[in-house]
């Protein structure tokens, strides 16, 4: 399977303490599969900017666009909350997704063995959940001018959402592909009863849709869909939606089956390069503590082998060990029902290699 | 307490079974608080758009805009879902809140007595809830510039979200004096690391918190408040919100509960009028079928005694009414447990008004 340069940015809180785990099941990997990875560390988000001044040093950046694929901790904290909006930590964060194009965020959401009683959904409404959100990550409102005018009534702020055709056209023929591989089901977010943006999305979605004859396509509001995921989230398969709908209705859709600290990301772009990171923040208030659960950080390293490196069997071999570890009744103590004995992180790192 | 007019817009699918439920209360509180109410019916949305060609006729507007306040059921349907934008049912809502001045929009949820088996989440959760979303209602993406290009490389289409500091101003100010009212607790959310509209929005709550110091103010981020309202619902008091992100988190959280068919709301402006409305739509795959649940109408009616005519012993008489006869085990079909008979649309107004 050959040489592969992993650019790996640790970031701030738990970041560089879940990223240990992941590097080390992903040496698990390099051993079994015949690899030879390179990872080469940088900085980006608080730390960068407590060292060097800016969120996304240069040498990050060039870091990351030279090497096979990005894996990401987490940045951000309290510290530097109160930066002015080109010195936050999550700058770094939309400078990688901008500078590497990476338009196609991608959050799977599925309910692990074992724990069904962790959410605060019932246990029937959730079972059998498995649903990917699909959201457009270099567009929209994010990336809009914004302006601040100041008036003699006072002052004026404003976004812009915008979106080409071809943006949406990309990102919705990814989803198209998505749900050509799992079960045929489509669900478009707009809100094209307000939204010109959306009113244009949902043309494309219509046009795109009749390549794609076997799969069902619906379209669903946005307020709605925020009901649908609580009401009935296993019905959904591949849902796609635009950038500030898909922040929105990840971070709900990944709330549902009570497993946050288990939630991978994948951010793609035109080639096969990619950033991959968990769903959950930094959790500076736990961070040090050796209690942080790796197992977002080390699946999205399975994602990593999966979309990068073309790499199911690898893939899938890292999320069976971690499954298979969770089944045994190991976990970190965010997931511990009471009574049970918790692992640390470095621990529950540890069992995962050694499933692999 | 004298002559009151109430111009009430029946709308589509359901809305005029469930209003003849919320009409026939308000005579039974006529009598009861010696009232004198002078029902002014008029048409919007799909209905009009039939009859007279447009959603919101003038002779509609100029009524509400004489009237003490204005009653609504629910507009739109399959029918119109084709239509131009400005052809669409939804423009009546859209038009009455911003020729009216309806800028805050009121939703209250709370866990109805007997229904805690009727939510998706565990009864634990939900113990407690009692929460209000307060949306902006006339500003933001919904009413900002939009625009749509043809250009070689395929279509641009935009939506201005943009934010007058009055307009958060004034909503700001009514949420925090909605929390004194209640729990002092105020959520406003925003989405700060991102968007100038948001950073203005969050200094704006910052300068008007200084004259509530009695309030606990907290400032949440749209993605991360998605996650805890299925989290930890019962831990909110009053969120504030700016108006699509209010229309996704009100949808949310009136979900949370099981009993959407249960949530009135109320839309204000400066003056002592307003806007009643259910949360939910207009059903119109249940229309004409007598098996509606009328309470979110009633309950909006409850909303107008409050807000418009200021009177808190009235809609306290009709949501004990509403409330009493839940707890005696009526309802309609869509909250009758299995094996519980079911009572009419009629029959329940019936039962809503003898409680009085
Ligand atoms: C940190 C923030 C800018 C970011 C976003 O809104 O995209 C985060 O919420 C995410 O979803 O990755
Ligand atoms: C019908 C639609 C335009 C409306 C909105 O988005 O405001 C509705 O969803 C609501 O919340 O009242």
């Amino acid at each position: 399977r050959g040489v592969k340069k992993i650019a790996v940015i640790p970031g701030d809180g738990i970041g560089p303490e879940i990223m240990n785990e992941a590097v080390k099941v992903l040496r698990q990997v390099e051993q079994k599969f015949g690899y030879s990875f390179e990872f080469q560390f940088a900085m980006a988000g608080g730390g960068a900017i407590d060292q060097v001044g800016v969120p996304l040093p240069e040498e990050t950046l060039s870091l990351c666009k030279s090497a096979d694929a990005v894996l990401l901790g987490a940045v951000g904290g309290p510290k530097w909350d109160h930066n002015p909006p080109e010195l936050r930590p999550e700058k770094a964060l939309l400078g990688l997704r901008k500078e590497l194009g990476l338009y196609a965020n991608l959050r799977p959401v599925t309910l692990f063995d074992g724990m069904e009683d962790r959410s605060t959904l019932r246990p029937e409404v959730i079972a059998g959940v498995d649903l990917i959100v699909v959201r457009e990550l270099t567009g929209g409102i994010y990336f809009g001018e914004k302006k601040r005018t100041k008036t003699e009534e006072g002052e004026i702020a404003s976004d812009l959402l915008i979106y080409h055709e071809y943006e949406i056209e990309r990102i919705v023929r990814l989803s198209f592909e998505m749900a050509m591989k799992r079960k045929k089901k489509l669900t478009s977010v707009d809100k094209a009863n307000v939204l010109e943006s959306s009113r244009l999305w949902r043309s494309v979605v219509e046009r795109v849709a009749e390549e794609y004859p076997e799969v069902t396509v619906s379209h669903m509001l946005v307020d709605n869909c925020a009901m649908q995921i609580v009401r009935r989230p296993a019905d959904f398969d591949v849902i796609v939606t635009e950038n500030m709908f898909g922040d929105i209705l990840s971070d709900e859709a990944a709330v549902i089956t009570g497993s946050i600290g288990m939630l991978p990301s994948a951010s793609l772009g035109q080639g096969n390069s990619g950033l991959y990171e968990p769903i959950h923040g930094s959790a500076p208030d736990i961070a040090g503590q050796k209690i942080a659960n790796p197992s977002a950080m080390i699946l999205s390293a399975a994602m990593l082998l999966r979309y990068s490196f073309d790499d199911e069997e690898a893939a899938q071999a890292v999320e069976k060990a971690v499954k298979a570890v969770i089944k045994a009744g190991h976990c970190t103590p965010d997931l511990a029902a009471s009574g049970q004995k918790a692992v640390s992180t470095e621990e529950f790192g540890d069992l995962v290699a050694e499933q692999i």
